[in-house]
């Protein structure tokens, strides 16, 4: 039997998806190495041979655990739920449980897919007003649905793979410039989170590939 | 107690998305009513103040299941699975369940929202050359990504949430005329769903809401 390597993660440090799978690896307490993949360096390290092994959709991130590489982070986190379970992220009652996944697929399917990096590449010039337009018409709604369902966080008062999404992405719309006054609760919810480790030390500005100029 | 109510679909049935609810209530044989909801007529109808109430993200499908409305389709997918969970949807190996919802996700997040309705209405006249790019990107990688995964459904030789998520996928890639001869193993497998009952029943063709011109 072949030795247990610790998992390897594929991450890029401003890539919010792969912020997603640093919280669950960091709140979980699992040991990791990390490889950086820059999607801006060199055309965009994704698009080479070697990382289209790793993850033919050149996205990141990718985790490479127990013999299998998976990609997408949401299945990456509840891989890791069934696996590895605990601390638990995701609530033990099945309609709470069904929130909880409505509230992530309403950030990781409605939300970043079309303000991610390709897309917005894409989009060309009018890149920022696209970004917003997005961001803003999933946070009206976004905003609504954590009236049902929030507690101290996205789901009840404990944190959530729905809480892996939401941080991330209101990073995202920082970086957008979106006005956040219109969404309290979010706001509330996401300065909660920040003041818990797992998010801290898994932070953009907090990983071996953050450039010098974005550290804190 | 309140009486047990059918569950009741809001589902367009043109969407995606919604045919792939339409499949699990179909395969774990849950009786249900149906609303259609038209993103076409009226301006969109999921635009209505009444539909905001139902999805504040004014998207279908939507499940009032069991005292809750639940959106996001994976969300609803999982939420009958644990609830339901006969036949099952999801492989009882915790890897093939992690590729399961790898490749689901690799559609649900990946190609279906760059590709939706909202956006491509929002791309303008470029519309058909971007659906094309975005599905091609997407099943290039995802006929790798079965290479490693398929039997004759998409995880083995069982139906899972992937194969759910597959058929209405290749249906939006003939609509936008996308060549699927560099995608056997797809067109293989599509080939083999759409010979099943559940496919066929909740297929776009078949719908209370489908316009008498587009019936088969």
């Amino acid at each position: 039997m072949a030795a247990v390597e610790k998992p390897l993660l594929f991450s890029y440090f401003r890539s919010s998806c792969s912020w997603r799978v640093r919280i669950a690896l960091a709140l979980k307490g699992i040991e990791y190495d990390l490889r950086p993949v820059n999607l801006i360096q060199d055309g965009g390290q994704q698009r080479t041979d070697e990382y289209k092994h790793v993850n033919p959709m050149q996205q990141v991130p990718a985790l490479r655990i127990d013999g299998v590489t998976l990609s997408q982070s949401l299945a990456i986190i509840e891989y890791l739920e069934e696996t590895r379970p605990l601390p638990p992220l995701l609530p033990g009652d099945p309609l709470k449980r069904g929130q909880c996944r409505m509230l992530s697929d309403h950030i990781a399917s409605g939300i970043q897919p079309v303000q991610n990096l390709d897309v917005l590449q894409r989009v060309g010039d009018k890149k920022l007003e696209w970004a917003q337009h997005y961001i803003t018409r999933g946070f009206q709604a976004l905003e609504l649905l954590l009236q049902d369902t929030a507690g101290h966080y996205c789901v009840g008062d404990e944190v959530t793979m729905a809480d892996l999404c939401l941080v991330p992405q209101v990073a995202n719309a920082d970086r957008f410039h979106v006005d956040m006054t219109p969404y309290p609760t979010i706001s509330r919810i996401n300065q909660a989170l920040l003041q818990l480790e797992a998010f801290q030390i898994s932070h953009p500005s907090r990983q071996p590939d953050t450039p010098p100029e974005l550290r804190v």
